[in-house]
């Protein structure tokens, strides 16, 4: 397929914002970053994705229109907490059939405003509706784990300990301090083994970037290098095929081997990696399950400092949805930011030296999983 | 942009059902007409494009899963009553830019279960909120029209009878019965002049179609002709600049223009229109908008008969939205379904014979306009 380069990035930090920020403005200031950043002025770009899960209909266009972008073909993705990546998707296909050199990317989501009590299950799912929400079901994840690979609960909490330590580079993240092993370990219990600081938060946030064809980038008089977008892919299923295969991680696999093959990589040359980290054992399966580190070892991994800053496999560099924040709709598109400044070399305290080629994984769905899950996975090289 | 063709169609009956029947229920049984229409099995298919409003997060991975393509790309698209064009739109850019050669596109909405009362204002949207909802801007509309252009209120109530003679001939539609010139005129009063058989019903529905490249068509053993997707034009932005432009359509006019240069046809060659007609007067300012028909000639244009079947331009053969009905989600697929029908040759009583060319055209969004509007365009050729 042609080629799709980053040209800017742009977000606002992640947070709970109270009433007088709105979703509109949330998603403007970060708008308005990447736009910058790209040196794009508005006449320059023809078209605007938005990714959003609780935003309303035609959200994006009041964004488009905010943004003084009003009058350009806007569409708004959903695919829950990868809408954000699904926009990119869109994008990513519309420059590459030749319709647009210039365009923008938001992923945003006020949750503060519009689900106040947490994500509620769909009514269709109903092992959610009868207790196993999203919680339980990465609970139940954590014990198999132990049980399966002989981790420990030290080894789970230790990437909280890692992806917040991280965060403390992150000016756009939602917590920018560390936290102890001990911290994680005592915190109040959600779902055993899991405590509150394994959990991601409920959060608001925008996350943007314009996304451009060669000529494109031409177009904004960028003559440095950018990164180039080498491979989405994208899956749906189950996202547990049963009690026994509870981190079996089939729908990550798939998302995985159809972004490598699209790219023409191979996994182990992957720098980094941004990681949907909803909870701390989230990110030890998936990793797995995306064969980037074998199965059974991810525990072992974090322990001893691998997926850390300046460990073999970097993941989150930027804190994770845990640290970051998890706005869902503009999750991936903030995953996406972390890589082009990685990639550009302009991470500051959390910068990953010579990185050159990362991937970012979202997942979004239902908790059950019979239906209704989607994955994304993003592969960005420069 | 490489050819993209349209293999198959299908649809189910618009109109209300009740609990029994869901909203994945409606997807799946249009999903499967379309794929038995196109000589799709399932392993043909490579990706699924879902267009709603109102189904709720991945509504089309429960859709995808219940119709046996399950662990598929499925990504969801909303663009409030362009939602199912909008879907289109991106897989038609999926198979430009080469990804995909055989999917599936659906628009499905279930209004009865989620908007019983009617479809809500955005709290965004001041003017709907202090009671300038979608009716009484229209009304006003018609007003204006009425008098700008000496425009009679037969005319605009013509539409209706003229839609609704259609629909006799269309067994999807909601209504399929005549109305007489009197029985609208007479019709309780909604908003002056409009009365109820000037608006379009609240429905439930979906409608599929099969999209593929040539190498698709190929391998689905198809030989024969198929309609091209040509182009499909994309704009937002304001429904009306004011109250003394109520009808200037700019939005209808840039889509129109964007579908006409990417297609490169002159719309004075377009056969017939599939045609937003939420309200009897937008059908009529939305044709002028598009120019199609000459401003201020819309009225006796339907009048004389020249938008009916048999006529110099016929609008709406399959009764459009005022007698097919309009699930918001499921309009643009079914706009699409008649198109692929009537250049098929499938359109049994109300076929228009030698149809080579024909449009479609979908608007969505708030009521005031001042936000939130998006139009598609779509511009099919046999």
């Amino acid at each position: 397929m042609p080629s799709t380069y980053i040209a800017g990035a742009g977000m606002v930090r992640f947070g709970k914002y109270d009433d007088t920020v709105s979703f509109e403005r949330l998603a403007v200031q970060a708008g308005n970053a990447a736009l910058a950043d790209a040196n794009a002025r508005r006449p320059h770009i023809e078209a605007v994705f938005v990714g959003h899960v609780f935003g309303g209909p035609v959200a994006g266009q009041r964004v488009a229109t905010e943004l003084g972008l009003g009058g350009l073909p806007v569409s708004n993705h959903e695919n829950y907490c990868a809408s954000g990546a699904t926009a990119l998707r869109e994008a990513w296909l519309a420059i590459a059939a030749g319709l647009y050199d210039v365009v923008l990317v938001l992923g945003v989501e006020k949750m503060t405003d519009r689900i106040k009590g947490g994500v509620a299950p769909d009514p269709s799912d109903l092992d959610a509706m009868h207790g196993f929400v999203m919680t339980a079901g990465h609970a139940m994840s954590a014990q198999r784990y132990m049980a399966d690979h002989g981790a420990s609960r030290e080894q789970i909490a230790m990437v909280a300990v890692k992806n917040h330590a991280h965060s403390q580079h992150n000016p756009y993240a939602q917590y920018q301090r560390a936290v102890s092993l001990e911290e994680v370990l005592n915190a109040r219990p959600v779902a055993d083994p899991l405590g509150v600081l394994d959990c991601s938060p409920i959060s608001d946030g925008a996350a943007a970037a314009v996304v451009c064809s060669p000529r494109g980038l031409q177009r904004l008089g960028i003559v440095g290098r950018r990164p180039e977008v080498r491979g989405i892919g994208l899956v749906s299923g189950t996202l547990r095929t049963g009690l026994y295969a509870l981190n079996e991680e089939d729908i990550s696999r798939r998302a995985g081997e159809q972004a490598y093959a699209l790219a023409a990589i191979d996994p182990a040359d992957i720098d980094f990696v941004e990681m949907h980290d909803c909870f701390t054992i989230a990110e030890i399966v998936r990793l797995e399950g995306l064969g980037l580190i074998p199965v059974g070892e991810g525990g072992r991994w974090t322990q001893e400092g691998a997926t850390s800053l300046g460990g073999r496999l970097p993941v989150n560099p930027s804190g994770g949805l845990l640290s970051r924040g998890h706005p869902v709709g503009a999750t991936g598109m903030a995953q996406v930011c972390e890589l082009y400044w990685q990639l550009m070399g302009q991470a500051g305290g959390r910068q990953i030296e010579g990185a050159r080629l990362a991937m970012s994984y979202c997942k979004g769905g239902t908790v059950s999983g019979t239906d209704g899950a989607s994955v994304t996975t993003v592969v960005v090289s420069i």
